[in-house]
């Protein structure tokens, strides 16, 4: 048999539990605090937001949480996602290293982001919610809902960032196609949209404005939840099919454990959801993966922001996380970095950091379009802009190794696909990228 | 085990030779012609626009075509092809069918077309066939040839149709991600898009016209060769991985074969590459698939097209093809069903239909979208325009069986994904799309 350029799993490998990295930490997270009291959030302090199979999972210290079998059997209209190894990328390059990836780009919408909306949806429509309101940027994380509420007949009320509403309308087809409303935030339809109109007229929005107006929503209708595509523990919970996933593969390619980690982050779950996995054999001794988280130049909250408790939105109607933040009323300038355009970082992925067990650096976008266009030529997959930032930092480490004449295995985690995001590798190509 | 969702092959399961149906035909099929004799074309008349390896391929009558070792390598970078159970439409639709669904839509470029782009760009590699040109439509073949044409260091000239061109820019940008200068059709720079421009003012253009200029660039040009996505016998033979790869994964699942097959039918590429294995297999009395081509209504070359030679362009300047026709200068009304939009048929897959080896059906659009969504919600992925025509006619035979209380296994050849389609779905959905 040739060297294999990818490696499948069977469907019965997709995990039977996901991973809470909880359990494995040196030392315990900080709680998330109740907005009002300051005090630890207690359990019910979330159900007016979140159905309490959700809540359960925020606060879980379980190692394993099982995952339902009506969960495994929707991840199977994709999982397992194939780990490639990036042999025509590596010839490219020239490099010595040898360069493998994960990619997640095959699910229903191209993002990592179904990982977690179908079981959010899920434990949802157990408990009878059957209406979820959540907020989008780039869209991925509103389409993946999309697609996980009308599998189980709820409705989806979608609040997209306005500047990406307006600009890049294919991802708001798409959650249309799966059957979701979406409205432009800030919007007139919410008390905190209007307030946000009337402070900052002409805003192009932002996460944290958006996530305001679904969470005032949610909160004011019973039948209501409201959903988070990322920062939260039990989003980063489920995300951790991709780290179970690409270790079982990389051991079928006959790899321990890679030397380096490169993936994006924006609200963290991405990263943590290939990353926990293998964070787990770091602290246990049995690896000594070094974990790049990348992010945004133009969103550095990782590299430049400030390791306190933030709310997770614009109005201040969140618990407070204890997260580094660039402040929750950051609005991000227009880049090209997608989903990762978010003031804070997911507090687990916060505590990693702060505990000095991952990395991180902020690329810039330009320098994020030329590794998209380099992988891209190779391989054949159009990157998502997310992605392109994992990729850069995983090119750069590639050409130092080329360099010093060392071979190092590097994982890069491709969140998406790209085709969405097609203007901005235009815009690059033809020059007219800012460099910010 | 549960039984399985999807069925996934090795890469060793690649098939190492592609099919040729000729040495199976019960008769042969018409040649080409000269369109200056009228006489049966010789290999040497191709010489100007296509290597010697593809035009041994189009005369070929063996039936087995080794696939170069270079070609499967990057075949590996997506293939093999899912095969899935589509359990979850069957719930849907609550059907007594068994339905099964090839994907191409894992492809570099979101269709089949690589099949044929990659081998076609290596032949002319080869040969030291530096420079490509071709023509496209919605984008699928151009992006296929601009990714393969990179590979191979060859530069890539894509004429692409006037009405997509300014239209749906998303596949342009692509093809200019994979660094081919894309111009739109009918366009100054050839003589023959002069001409077409004088005589058709304000034409959207057709596929018809993109391939005058293709060809005639070609021609003129010692170190270019022409490039076609569809239509020709080396393109239906490139295209056969899909069905062998079928064949093995039906077998997996425990099928024989399918008692219906339903594959969109445009130049004929993509039903021939899925439906001629399993053609083979209802010829040598093995089986006994219903193989149902699916065309657009607003380009109906089998079940309204007369069959006779007429040219493969809009200029008279290809060789004369024996197949089911519009006429040479037809132009599609501007309708959503993408890459279908051609005046002719394969010669092959004419004639297969000519000799009742397989049937045909037209579809209208807002039938076909009506499917696809519907297909989408259920199995997650948005399906290309074009493949939507076949899930509308498979969709249509399960509701059938359902009527009657039989239970056939239906094989959909679903050739890609639609997230660049994603205006089509929008406007089906807010209603506005024209029945034609």
């Amino acid at each position: 048999m040739a060297e294999p350029t990818k490696v499948f799993l069977d469907e019965d490998d997709i995990p039977t539990h996901w991973y809470n990295i909880v359990a494995d930490f040196p030392t315990a997270p900080p709680p998330h605090l109740h907005p009002g009291t300051k005090e630890p959030l207690q359990p019910g302090d979330l159900a007016a937001l979140f159905p309490t199979g959700l809540i359960a999972q925020e606060a879980s210290v379980e190692r394993w949480i099982e995952i339902p079998e009506k969960v495994r059997e929707i991840y199977k209209l994709w999982r397992p996602a194939p780990l490639h190894r990036a042999r025509r990328l590596e010839a490219a390059l020239g490099t010595t290293a040898k360069i493998y990836y994960k990619y997640e780009g095959e699910s229903p919408v191209g993002s990592h982001k179904t990982n977690s909306a179908v079981p959010q949806a899920y434990y949802n429509a157990l408990e009878g919610r059957m209406r979820l309101t959540t907020e989008t940027g780039a869209g991925q994380w509103g389409s993946a809902l999309a697609f996980a509420t009308q599998i189980f007949g709820q409705t989806c009320d979608v609040w997209q960032v306005r500047n990406t509403y307006e600009g890049k309308p294919y991802r708001r087809m798409l959650m249309e196609t799966f059957g979701a409303t979406v409205t432009p935030s800030p919007s007139d339809r919410t008390e905190a949209g209007r307030a946000l109109q009337a402070r900052f007229p002409d805003t192009p929005g932002s996460l944290g404005m958006a996530i305001s107006e679904a969470v005032e929503e949610a909160a004011k209708d019973p039948g209501a939840s409201y959903a988070l595509g990322s920062v939260l523990n039990h989003v980063v919970v489920h995300q951790s099919v991709i780290g179970l996933e690409a270790l079982k593969q990389l051991d079928k390619f006959g790899e321990k454990a890679p030397d380096f980690l490169f993936a994006c982050a924006g609200g963290g779950s991405n990263l943590a959801g290939i990353a926990f996995p293998f964070l787990r054999e770091n602290i246990a001794g049995r690896a000594s993966t070094r974990i790049v988280a990348c992010e945004p130049a133009a969103a550095p909250s990782l590299t430049q922001g400030e390791y306190r408790y933030d709310f997770g939105d614009a109005s201040g109607m969140t618990p407070l996380l204890k997260m580094y933040t660039l402040g929750s009323e950051f609005v991000p300038d227009p880049v090209h970095a997608g989903g990762l355009r978010y003031h804070g970082m997911a507090p687990l992925v916060s505590h990693a950091y702060h505990e000095g067990l991952l990395e991180a650096i902020a690329v810039k976008q330009r320098a994020a379009f030329a590794a998209g266009v380099e992988f891209a030529r190779a391989e054949g997959i159009v990157p998502a802009s997310e992605s392109c930032h994992a990729i850069a930092g995983a090119l750069d480490e590639a050409r130092r190794a080329t360099v010093e004449g060392t071979s190092p295995v590097i994982l890069i985690g491709v969140s998406g696909s790209g085709q969405l995001d097609l203007p901005a590798y235009s815009e690059f190509l033809s020059g007219n990228m800012l460099d910010a």
